[in-house]
């Protein structure tokens, strides 16, 4: 097999490199050094340059270099009947897990408050210094219900919204047409939505005026779901009291950008989850291998669903 | 039975209430109301005061209004041999857990890192976002082998250090001669120590000086373990790279205290866990009934361990 490796935003020496080691008896290589683009049989892409498709004619497998693939999707050559694979792995989904449990106890325990009583150095002990929010899982994928049944081993009180209804002890599932009865329950809404036609700008102000006053919002899915005017607005208003946000529409978020100063928000730089290496690199092999024995393939995308 | 509760800190009206709620054929009231403290058969502390034993002579059993029992057993004139119990309960260890959770992902996740990058609007994606931190327990009773469990759920590499070897799945034990060994392999130490004259000011300049270059600090013990002008010290020197303190020496925490103000410091008003009263309340009423009935109390403290 031949394997080409396409990215605007990725370093991928050590990549090709790992892939290599993997794949001793095939080709790999990036698309700029390729002499034949015709004869390439494989593309691993991550925000790849948009004429790609142009030169690569024959391509008969897209691979993810990540757990997303909006940003295949979203490529207008993009061959319709193409089979798409992405990386899904216990790797992702720990880290994932770890920074929304981070997320939700910062606020379930008042951290922002405490925060804020910090600066004025005010000491204020509370009856009651918890804030009992159930949490509601947008998304119940393979990230989605890891983090879902560590929330119910936490004690966390949990609901999760999903295309189809899933059973996860302890978690109370909702479906596509009952985003407004579970959106009327949850105090932390976690947005862990894949980037679908559907889910764009979801985050908006409709969405959040079916939301409890004085909800709390954090997205780990991505930038594409949010609206930052309306969430800016949200938080004016009261009806959110907190946002906790890893993505953006624009990333790097502008440096003018007023979400970086507002008191009730937490800007990461889009880092909750990496990719690793050693993480992507024997699941792509593995496809690679699949693909050549001619047996079906791992992870594979629907086209229809998006993901 | 003829029960008196004394605090100098707290309000009573509710406890009073609640409890001669679960014990309809007892008497209870506070201590300033009782007219022949001689006949008072149990007492309820938290934090009482000092002469509280010079009134009633008579007292049969002590119950500590919460997990702590060192504001009992530092009253120079409490009965040496009197039997004291203390409240232990999952309503206790739910909310230190996550508060702990909280506090442990905060470093993890790099949380204090990107906060500062945010107020500098600093856009730092990094290749690994992860500390990947061992967190090692000081302390495995009730609530250090609960917040073990779920660390090793999470996925984290547990330590723990106590007076005796404890078996919990995952997690590596210390006794107390393996401080050393135990402080060596720790990154993110979380003090969950009961007060006792030989944990007091544990967390001082020379177990600082045992820890890797560059870790972090957890305390929800008690303020008694933290000597603060080392941890300021810790800090400076770059030993420690981060503190997140519930407790102090001195609480309220002075305001003219650098703790405040400290860039490196998360301070919260003793706030990890509160006992809650419908927590305590049967588990006080429970004790009572055995006393009553000459059976084994529960939650018995060992004097010679002190807790």
């Amino acid at each position: 097999m031949i394997i080409a490796l396409d990215s605007k935003t990725k370093n991928l020496v050590p990549w090709v490199k790992a892939l290599r080691e993997a794949l001793p008896s095939d080709t790999v290589m990036v698309s700029d050094e390729v002499q034949h683009p015709n004869e390439v049989d494989i593309a691993i892409l991550w925000n790849h340059s948009h004429d790609f498709f142009k030169r690569f004619i024959n391509v008969k497998l897209v691979c993810s270099l990540g757990a997303g693939v909006d940003h295949i999707l979203s490529d207008p050559l993009l061959p319709s009947q193409m089979p798409i694979v992405r990386v899904v792995s216990e790797e992702l989904s720990g880290p994932m897990s770890i920074y929304c449990i981070g997320a939700i106890t910062y606020f379930e325990r008042k951290f922002d408050e405490y925060r804020i009583h910090q600066e004025k150095r005010i000491w204020n002990q509370e009856a009651d210094p918890e804030r009992h929010l159930r949490v509601g899982l947008m998304g119940l994928g393979q990230l989605g219900s890891d983090l879902a049944r560590k929330l119910v081993m936490l004690g966390f009180n949990v609901c999760g919204w999903s295309k189809s209804r899933k059973e996860i002890e302890g978690v109370k599932s909702f479906v596509e047409d009952q985003l407004e009865d579970f959106l009327s329950i949850t105090d932390v809404l976690v947005c862990m939505l894949p980037a679908t036609k559907q889910t764009m700008s979801i985050l908006n102000k409709s969405l959040f005026m079916k939301m409890k006053p004085g909800s709390y919002l954090i997205n780990v899915g991505r930038g594409q779901h949010q609206v930052n005017g309306d969430i800016l607005q949200a938080l004016e208003s009261g009806r959110l009291k907190g946002a906790f946000l890893d993505v953006f529409p624009v990333e790097p978020l502008p440096s003018s950008d007023p979400l970086w100063s507002h008191p009730k928000v937490v800007v990461t730089p889009h880092i909750a989850v990496v990719t690793k290496l050693g993480a992507a690199v024997p699941m792509i092999a593995e496809n690679v291998e699949r693909l050549s024995r001619g047996e079906a393939l791992l992870n594979l995308i629907d086209r229809s669903s998006g993901y």
